[in-house]
């Protein structure tokens, strides 16, 4: 079986089975990051990678690549309440590229280390045959346990959504900010249940979110927020948001939701909708898929 | 200017002062790994990558692509000194790949990580338009601050290589096995000044080790222990033995051999020369770049 036959979630749920973990593992792939136990703290890691032609055209300013190579990392470890901390970058070149072009790489890299209070510390170079590939792997931190899986979701927590959704082609994709503050912010004061970073498309995300505690959900599509001038479908589908998906119980929305708009007057926050009964789907999921 | 003008070390000095750290790192590209301090306690990060075409050829063994993906990076660590722990695993895949393709490839990585005692704790999936691409990041411990880098040779130090070296392209690069127990053996008992594993081959990576301490070296050609069958050439400049090179001062000489032949009877490890002062270069170094 091809892996564009069996699907990007197939094939991730299969290969999940084949890792290897020992009891210093408290959480592994499946989730935004792997979390384990190291000298008594909990750690949390995470790779990632954008390759030229798929996560960004090869006219891209590469100082936007830079800042979107670590970024992507960056908001996996937000999205599970986590403080980033050491990345490792290998890049795969072809032997014609200008060195210049690295050179700017590696400024938005080191753009996005700097705002996000990260050390890039190392990695690898190699010469490749193929398109231009950036991996990148980051180490984080959390505080006294408290981090967040996409699992813990309860029937009738209300489904939150930071910013607005839709249009990241649109060179929003190479320019987006994790919401690091912002989700160090909401693990430490509220009963945050599940969060995710919306990577795929909250089509797509959504459901994951909810079948990982083992729910459904239930959205109000007219109160997904948009992106000005990008439509609902937009919104659902086009992916790379990079916004913050959560849930929490009825009984912190209200004050939650007064918070946060004294703390972060200027970005969105918006209830969507809520997670109920496993079985119930409002929507389609037909967001992008990696091997489709 | 492009990457294959400049070659392969001064791209990589030029892109490590575009490096981000601060006074938790220790060390940071340059080196097998870096080292960075978290809660107290010294760890390692390195990532690695290989490409089809580059690194193995399509035809390879998906099961020994796995194991060289993961015992690259754990042949680092081990060249620190350091003990191998969590590792992450980043793929990018052609759509069209069969999956029976990764799931051996990953069973191989798993072979190599029960074999060595890792984590394989996640990772990511792309799929790609180019080659086959695998990237690993590993985390690694070391004991008491002992680490070792590659910059600590002194005037006079012997020079040792374990097992022999050469004909790696022989189907040996897929299937070497890293000197984790070896060097840790080494750093706990004896005073290793410097070390670092054999990747591009004895004539690029002795110049780099010398370089790294300010000094020169003087090698005994016949004395270098070559893989049977193969020429002094290869032993040179083949690359790929993942072998350990070190400095010891002549002081631990005898002893460390002595000891080494009852603890490791089935190893070879040979003095092929020491570090001198700066400017002798015994032999020309002509080795594999990985721009050229």
């Amino acid at each position: 079986m091809k892996l564009n036959e069996l699907g990007e979630d197939a094939v991730v749920g299969r290969l999940i089975k084949l890792l290897r973990v020992d009891n210093r593992v408290k959480l592994r792939a499946g989730d935004d990051c792997a979390v384990v136990r190291n000298a008594d703290k909990l750690q949390l890691l995470k790779s990632d990678c954008i390759i030229e032609g798929v996560h960004f055209l090869p006219d891209a300013n590469p100082k936007d690549v830079g800042w979107k190579a670590l970024c992507r990392s960056i908001s996996d470890i937000a999205a599970m309440g986590g403080k980033p901390l050491d990345a490792l970058v290998t890049v795969a070149l072809p032997r014609e590229l200008e060195f210049d072009w690295v050179k700017q790489l590696y400024l938005g890299l080191r753009k996005a280390a700097h705002e996000f209070g990260v050390n890039l510390v190392g990695g690898e170079t190699a010469k490749s045959p193929g398109p231009i590939f950036i991996s990148v792997s980051l180490t984080g931190d959390v505080i006294d346990g408290k981090y967040v899986t996409r699992a813990g979701g309860k029937d009738g927590d209300w489904l939150f959504v930071t910013g607005s959704l839709g249009g990241a082609f649109n060179g929003r994709h190479l320019r987006f900010h994790p919401r690091v503050e912002h989700a160090r912010w909401l693990v430490e004061g509220y009963p945050i249940h599940a969060m995710m970073d919306l990577s795929d498309g909250l089509a797509s995300d959504l459901p994951r979110m909810a079948a990982a505690g083992g729910l459904g959900f239930d959205i109000d599509l007219g109160s997904i927020p948009r992106t000005p001038w990008f439509r609902l479908e937009n919104a659902l589908y086009d992916g790379e948001d990079y916004e913050l998906l959560f849930a929490v119980p009825d009984s912190a929305k209200a004050c939650l939701e007064g918070a946060w708009k004294e703390k972060f007057p200027s970005l969105r926050l918006t209830a969507i909708g809520k997670l109920v009964k496993a079985g119930q789907r409002k929507f389609a999921a037909k967001g992008y898929d990696h091997f489709a």
